[in-house]
This record gives structure tokens, C-alpha cells and sequence, in this order.
């Protein structure tokens, strides 16, 4: 059992809560029983998996990788969050590739880690198999933007792209995208679900950069009926993605 | 200026963070430009304006209540933010009743601050008009929901209510309760959108309480096209209001 936090393990884990160790390690860490369990029942490879001295849960999927028994107040150290649950993973990044998916969620600068995570879940709720992270966007391996998933990370195909190259693919595939804009565009319930839609959405303030939009098939608004000025872009996401999905 | 931490109403402002105190007082405390300006506008009537020393913004509104100036120490003690913005507002709470209005927002023991005030800015958004909290909801004057509306609780009704006594009041006025349940309800997309519905969401973890499940005219879902196991209560009711809106 690990007790001392000046363990180098212990090190490696607390360094992975940076962007830059998470890329060069290609690691990241998952905490929590319900992301375990989904990491275990996924085809991602566990690498470690840390349990603490006080964990009193079950695991119900077979685990892969070292178990790492460790004190509490180790646990406490690697741990991300206020009232740690005493068990985390260390998983390995995998690679994937772009596809022209019928069902397709772009994003363009998402700065908000909760956010990124509530369109990934909600993104597998709605049958989107593939979310692409332009320029700008939070990273998905962000121990929020993982929590925030609860466990979607696992059943989607989530990467990084640049969206001037992968909005042409997808149209010329016949995929049309559509671009959530405020202004001069088309209310979305005008435009009729069909079998495949690819959705962009652009940052919490300053929406999504030109030169995407000009790329679109179609910008599409969703009409504001009271007083507010504009919407959460996870909400905005949740209502066009049910919308495309027909 | 008030530059000590001890006086009378820096302790007061920072008793507004306990809803106890909020209820006793019947006041309580939001902050940042965005916010204050949102109040401003309103009828709600504003006590006192509290700004720091270094506040370098201006409120483009006419503001009520004293101005009260502070030291930047003393503004970081009362606020409630990491980076504050130098400006908050205590504002009186606004008696408010129950009306029969046609887009009525129903929730029952919702407990994230967060999903509460993203629910009542997307309830405002979708030209929903009341809000009503059952037992067991997070106070609606908690910092973090007043944040979240982003000042949507100025815009429209936001009220406690008993929901056993609430939905056959709406029922009997013609206006039908949909309530968002997991199983054995039909499809949202089924009900085809009209000019009233009230929706009824319930807590994140156990749903909707049996109670209230059976007062509803009917139960609809929203279908899971992937792995998810469920939806953000905030997405799901973006969803539904904006079908149910037409």
C-alpha cells in the first residue's frame, strides 16, 4: 500500500491533471465508481486502477490493469474532488479517427469543461456518434469535462479536428452541417429532421467564428420567446441535436 | 467607506448566504454587472448597491437603493465569487402568487443550484412564464442559482407552491401537466405541441415523485438513442419546453 504522497506514483497521478502531462503521457485519470465501471465495460485500456484503504464499494465489471492500494490521505492528494468516493483509474488515451458519421456534433472553442461534458452525454442520449473538438475547445481529458460525461466519453468517438477541413467532408458526403448562429438565420423547427445532420455549435460568448459559418449547409436559431438573452449552449445543443435526430 | 470587516452590514451581507437569513430578512444578495443591471431593470425593488473601491465598470441603468462604497477587502469577504466584479445588490424578495398561466414550469425536489437557475433562464427563454418550486428544490435565492438564471428570475414568476394542490388547480383550467418520467410514458414527440402545457420534472437522482406522477395528465420521455443512462434534468427540461412551446 501506498501511504506517502511523495510516492512518484502518486506524483504522476496529481501531474495528471495537466493538459500538457496528459498529452505527453497519453493518460488520463477517470474517479469514481460509475466512471470506473464504465471504463471497465468499454473497450479503453485501464492502465491502474487506485483504490483507497476506505473504499467500502463493489466493482461489478471485471477490471483491467494493477490495482494500486493506497492510504485515504493519499487517495485525498490524487483526488479531484471534495468528497472523494476512494476509487480512480488511470486510462489510456486512444486514438481515434474522423468519420463521416450521419450524426455528427462540431464545436468550436466550448471554454466551459461542465459544458463540454453535458454535450458529450447528451450527444450519446441523442444517437451522435461522433463529437470533433475544434480549436479552442476545453480538453475532453479535464477531470471536470470527464465527470460531466458521466461515462459518454466511453461510448462515443470524441477527437480533436479542424473544422475548415471536416465540415466540407461531411457535406460533400451528403451530411448537411448546421450552424447554430443567433442572427439572419432559419428557426430551427423549419428545417425537418432527416437521417443525417451534423450539428456546430461556437463558444459561450462569442458563438461560432466565421469562417465556419460560411462553411455551413445552414444556420439555424433557436427563436427566444421571452425576456433572456440567449441560451446555455449545452440546452441550445440538447434541443437541436433531439431536433435533427427526428 | 466601510474598510473593516466587522461592521454591522458586511456581517449582514454575508449572513444573506444562508437561506435561514434570507428567509428571516426577506432579502437577498446577487452580484456582478450583468446581474445588477438585469435587477435594475426590473420591478423588483433594490435595497442597497454595494461597490468596491476599484470597481472601474458603469451601470448603464438607473440603480435604486443607497450606494454603499467598500474597501476591495471587505468586497471580496461579502462576495461569493473567486474573481469578483467589484459590484452586488441586495434586493427585497417579491411576494408572488399562483396564477393559472398557460406555460408553467413545475419542478419537484431539484437539488443542484446550477441545473435550477438553468432551468428558470431556459424556462424564460422558451416563453414559459411561472416557475414553481415543490418541496425540496434548492432555494431559488442560493448565489449559485441566481447566477445561473443570469437574471431570468427578474423576467418571469418564480414561486414555492404545493404541487399536490398545484397541478389539478392547472388541469382544471384546461391546461394539461406533462410529466418528464423515465418508463411507461409516451414518447414527447408523440404530444403534439399546444397553446398551454405545463411540465413537471423531478429530482436528478430519483425522478419524480409518485404523488405527483399520478396528478399528471400524462407521462412522456425522452428517448435514449445511445448508451447514456440519462439526461441532465436542465437538458431534458430544455427539450421538453421547447417542444411543448410549439
Amino acid at each position: 500500500m501506498i501511504t506517502s504522497t511523495q510516492n512518484a506514483k502518486v506524483k504522476e497521478w496529481k501531474k495528471l491533471k495537466t493538459r500538457k502531462y496528459r498529452n505527453k503521457l497519453r493518460r488520463f485519470i477517470i474517479e469514481g465508481e460509475h466512471l470506473v465501471e464504465e471504463a471497465a465495460q468499454s473497450d479503453w485500456t485501464m492502465v491502474e486502477v487506485i483504490v483507497s484503504e476506505g473504499y467500502e464499494g463493489q466493482l461489478h465489471n471485471k477490471v483491467n490493469g494493477s490495482i494500486i492500494l493506497v492510504s485515504e490521505q493519499v487517495f485525498k492528494e490524487a483526488s479531484d474532488t471534495e468528497t472523494p468516493q476512494g476509487i480512480a483509474a488511470v486510462i489510456e488515451k486512444k486514438e481515434l479517427t474522423f468519420k463521416n458519421e450521419p450524426y455528427t456534433l462540431l464545436l468550436d472553442s466550448i471554454q466551459d469543461p461542465g459544458n463540454l461534458g453535458t454535450l458529450i452525454r447528451t450527444a450519446d442520449a441523442a444517437g451522435f456518434k461522433q463529437v470533433i473538438l475544434g480549436k479552442g475547445t476545453v480538453d475532453v481529458y479535464n477531470e471536470k469535462t470527464v465527470r460531466a460525461t458521466q461515462g459518454s466519453l466511453f461510448h462515443l468517438s470524441v477527437l480533436q479536428g479542424e473544422l475548415e477541413d471536416v465540415i466540407p467532408k461531411l457535406i460533400d458526403d451528403g451530411i448537411p452541417v448546421y450552424a447554430a448562429a443567433l442572427e439572419g438565420a432559419k428557426a430551427f423547427k423549419e428545417i425537418e429532421p432527416s437521417s443525417s445532420a451534423a450539428l456546430l455549435l461556437g463558444n459561450e460568448g462569442q458563438g461560432i467564428a466565421d469562417a465556419y459559418l460560411q462553411l455551413s449547409t445552414e444556420q439555424v436559431f433557436i427563436p427566444i420567446y421571452g425576456q433572456a438573452e440567449s441560451l446555455n449552449v449545452a440546452i441550445a445543443g440538447g434541443i437541436l441535436m433531439y431536433h435533427f435526430k427526428g
